[in-house]
């Protein structure tokens, strides 16, 4: 614990979504205080927060007073600015660090990684005009996805090609970005692990969880997946893999596909994660605390379940099934104090406790 | 959901310590906003709402200005200025409401109230003097325990009689001020019981926990009580009883003492409760979100019990622990975030989930 930052000193957390809001919570938890940077008026996070600033990305004087202010600096989404980032780190440490961001801000990079490791992923190549699409998919076959390399989130920016009359369109969305083509991969169920790394080195890993999309965004979680020992424990080892390899400190989630011929790892997030929203009210150590724990240089928590969980999203007018979800049994309803919802706008989760 | 507070207005909570800083999380899962009313610099529940008033409780204008910027008032301790009170509730509505506080801020009142319902009380005499001291002691016998009528919080006030000689020296101790000699009871163990009641007049119960005391502080609650079910509907009886005849809005905490020849109730807390904190990791809806749900006006959540739970209080320099409760198995740590750790002072809890 000598590492470790004194309780009462401040978290200074880059972004003031719902992830930095469920960050600065679990950070009280453990009498830590939180100073949220975001561009945007009222974040979510700053209802939760003892200190916010509301500054552009680019605002030179908002981050050295920011970074002033605050020991260490974590954040909720893996695209901020590298200028931002260059300018902070000479500031204050951030957690984790800068290569964990280089390699997932970048889908190519992130992937060729993974293939240093030894670990599967989907087949892909890059793709940087209209006449690179068209070798790629000749390449990787139908059907595939066009993603930009940087910035995705929630199924944007993304285009699906199913045949050559989708090839121009799917790079005219791309509106010039670099790209990259993903191939399909056939999988039973796609699942991810939540793990974190500490100061000491130590890794931690919560049961990997069973997703379901629907439009592209997160739906449900489920724990436990509906896999086998054996494949439960090569999925926490691919996490580890990722965390060791990237000197890691803080939480990381690696989404997989579960396949007959093993893992097929289709991205990881350097941060909390949706997927582990279920650890709320599964775990006595949620994502979200042991992420502050790793971020300050306390001893990782124990992510032991004791309880299997089905976390459900409540996007844009899900909200309208409040009143009964607020009454459901074993329900545990999660808001975000977004202002208004918007179609596709991740409002809040529900964990439902079964047993 | 018609007369229910709408997500995103602001709950003012009178008192900023852990009580008001957990009831400000519990908040921000419904979408409210919180803000805090406290006459000391830097309260820990300021920490983690999104405004902050520090002001004394005889400030009118802090007051009034607070009070129109809230849609709600509610508080995290029993024993605030009457003066107080009246202000506020000509502004907006008090939740829980006079009634219960006028009760509960009394000892005599909440004696002779609880006696109006046909609950039991350890035996009690009004003391108002040294000679009415004598009285008492010669009518309830030895041991007994002279309190204050007011104020009375964590074995503060009191003074134990366990002979003649004490008499004269317990009245000094009260400095003058009116006090209840109250007999010992001879219990197996003490209970309590935390209920909530909502505007539609429904009431939800947590199952009882057991309480274990070091130097009048609760050291520890327990949950499953080692309670016959006979005694844990009893108990859960009281407390609706309880409710009701206050037409109470909020979370109660009543302790109970099981006793060969029934329950006999020790006080009520008309508020959220240490001994409710296990709730935080045993229950999908713990006692702050019940509160809060029944002073915004939402439904009750399904108070059930999912997890056995042991809660531990750390006092003062307990926090020396904190490095093994933090690697500590199924172990949830909850801190406050106070400044210094001073002897007898509430530092944090940690919930233990026993399986």
């Amino acid at each position: 614990m000598t590492d470790a930052l004194a309780p009462g000193r401040v978290i200074g957390i880059l972004g003031g979504g719902q992830l930095g809001r469920m960050l600065s919570v679990a950070a009280s938890r453990l009498g830590y205080r939180c100073h949220i940077y975001d561009p945007g008026v009222a974040p979510p996070a700053g209802q939760v927060a003892e200190y916010v600033t509301t500054a552009p990305w680019d605002d030179a004087a908002a981050l050295t007073e920011f970074a002033a202010s605050v020991d260490v600096i974590t954040f909720e989404f893996e695209n901020i600015p590298t200028a931002t980032l260059v300018l902070l780190e000479a500031l204050r440490p951030i957690r984790p660090g800068r290569r964990a961001l280089a390699v997932s801000q970048d889908r190519l990079h992130e992937k060729e990684f993974l293939q240093t490791l030894g670990l599967e992923t989907a087949p892909f190549a890059l793709v940087d005009s209209a006449e690179a699409l068209e070798r790629a998919v000749a390449q990787i076959g139908t059907p595939a996805i066009l993603k930009t390399r940087r910035m995705g989130y929630d199924g944007k920016g993304q285009a699906r090609i199913d045949g050559a009359a989708d090839i121009q369109p799917a790079w005219d969305a791309m509106q010039g970005a670099p790209a990259i083509l993903e191939g399909f991969v056939t999988f039973s169920l796609e699942i991810s692990v939540i793990a974190a790394r500490g100061l000491s080195g130590e890794v931690a890993a919560f049961d990997p969880g069973e997703n379901l999309h629907k439009s592209g965004i997160l739906h449900e979680t489920r724990v436990p997946a509906r896999v086998s020992a054996r494949q439960r424990s090569d999925a926490v080892l691919v996490a580890a893999k990722v965390l060791n390899a990237l000197d890691y400190l803080g939480v990381l989630g690696v989404e997989m596909f579960v396949t007959p011929q093993g893992l097929i790892v289709n991205e990881i997030a350097p941060r909390v994660h949706n997927s582990g929203h279920w650890t709320q009210n599964g775990c006595s150590v949620d994502q979200f605390e042991q992420h502050i724990r790793a971020v300050v240089g306390l001893p990782l928590g124990d992510g032991g379940r004791y309880a299997d969980v089905v976390m459900e999203n409540l996007i844009g007018d899900d909200l309208d099934r409040l009143p009964d979800l607020l009454r459901a049994k074993d329900t545990a309803v999660h808001l975000y104090g977004k202002p208004e919802a918007r179609a596709g706008r991740k409002m809040g989760h529900v964990n439902r406790i079964i047993r």
